[in-house]
């Protein structure tokens, strides 16, 4: 059996529906899937719930809540909305991590944006704490800064994350967005508890695209024994998802991808 | 007459050789010019500088030096030797400032890399200071970490230069590279007189494409007024270069794109 541990996040097996990924996930022996809104939303909140809980299966995170930037007070106010949906829907996932992917510039103003994300989780807070829900921040690479996330690097989010409770407001380690910062290691010690999820894929060179060039690990430049030992040395023990935007994945027969997933991350990422 | 510090950087009128770029510099009433070692190379050193000179332009800078790692010790060692070369090139050209584009991850290790990036500026700085030469290392936008250089913030800059005399080695402010980073004004002002290069071009949104897809100022998100006013805070008072890689500006007849240029330096980066 692979590394329990070890979670798919649906991702990386886009093609699949929530029922075909569910199946995989068991046919492979993993304990754990990663679940994101739009192919819950095909089959619904509820009956996902049933299936994953049939299953046997444990939810790692639900992708995503953020996006809170907005040009007006009503779409700030509607974005927060939205997140109070997506954490209610965790909740019935039986999963106890939303990840944040906190959205890009609106109105042209960066620092605003900024400003608008601390204070869209800020709002969040409590409703994520009554429902035992904890919210954890992505920093995405600096290229995503424009249009999906002004918070661009761990030390930023720790910066937002820490002025919450531990408790509920914490932080992904994503190998993809964070592998070029030099401070990173110092940041993954300093996040310690705060570390809600831990997911990898690598980084192709040269990069055959901004969203979908992701990699299977072992077929870029990440050093994910260090990423791994980093991570466990910050006290971080939780589910390890592998999460792969890439359309020569996407278009590989799922159970193959599996496989070559399992393999690579036994070979790489808990070595 | 345009601003006195308004720099034509070469590489916005790429399919123009270098008599064609100084000829458009002097009809366009600049004072400045940024060259290429490429376009420099096309006419030959000695032969370039005296056209600059006899056209009345000053030299902004001269790019690059830099691409340091290499998976041999040899390889590393020429990689010096050609950075002697750019150190004379540009002392002949009539220029103070090479531009290092430090290089990307060699034989697969990114620590090693950016020691070799590290031990071969201090090869180097010895044999700049002696040529009146000063070395202003670029950091590029972490999206080219793998491939171009393992420099990829301001604060990684500057711990790399305040190893050396103020003199001699420093950094280069480019907007397109920096914008995103939360820690960017303060590194500017720590930066302070090591700032040898301030160059502006923008982040297109959505970004068309990686190396190709610098926009015109104005065309994308950066706030170059906020950019412009923390460089001269921090005391720098030098040429401003205008560097775009963009296909479509580089299709766009150059006259056309030095008249554009001004306007919009005139708009946003001076105001």
């Amino acid at each position: 059996m692979p590394d329990s541990r070890l979670s798919l996040n649906q991702k990386t097996t886009q093609h699949w529906d929530v029922t075909r990924a569910v199946e995989g996930c068991v046919d492979a022996g993993l304990m754990w899937i990663g679940l994101w809104r739009e192919h819950v939303g095909e089959l619904g909140v509820e009956a996902t719930a049933d299936l994953v809980r049939t299953a046997g299966l444990k939810v790692s995170s639900l992708c995503r809540g953020g996006f809170f930037p907005s040009d007006t007070a009503e779409g700030w106010k509607g974005a927060v909305e939205e997140n109070r949906r997506v954490i209610e829907e965790a909740a019935i996932l039986g999963t106890d991590t939303v990840v944040l992917v906190c959205g890009g510039i609106a109105g042209g103003d960066l620092e605003t944006s900024r400003r608008q994300v601390a204070d869209g989780i800020e709002a969040i807070v409590p409703y994520a704490a009554d429902h035992g829900i904890r919210l954890a921040i992505e920093p995405l690479h600096p290229m995503f800064c424009a249009d999906r996330s002004v918070i661009v690097s761990l030390t930023q989010a720790l910066d937002v994350a820490e002025r919450f409770p531990a408790e509920t407001v914490g932080v992904v380690i994503d190998t993809y967005h964070l592998w070029w910062d030099p401070e990173v290691w110092d940041q993954i010690q300093r996040a310690g508890d705060r570390i809600f999820s831990y997911q990898v894929c690598d980084w192709l060179d040269p990069l055959p695209d901004l969203l979908m060039g992701r990699g299977m690990m072992g077929d870029g430049v990440i050093d994910f024994p260090r990423f791994t030992a980093a991570v466990e040395a910050a006290g971080y023990s939780g589910p390890i998802e592998v999460e792969i935007f890439n359309e020569e994945v996407w278009d590989t027969p799922g159970a193959e991808v599996l496989e070559t997933m399992i393999e690579r991350y036994e070979r790489l990422v808990t070595p």
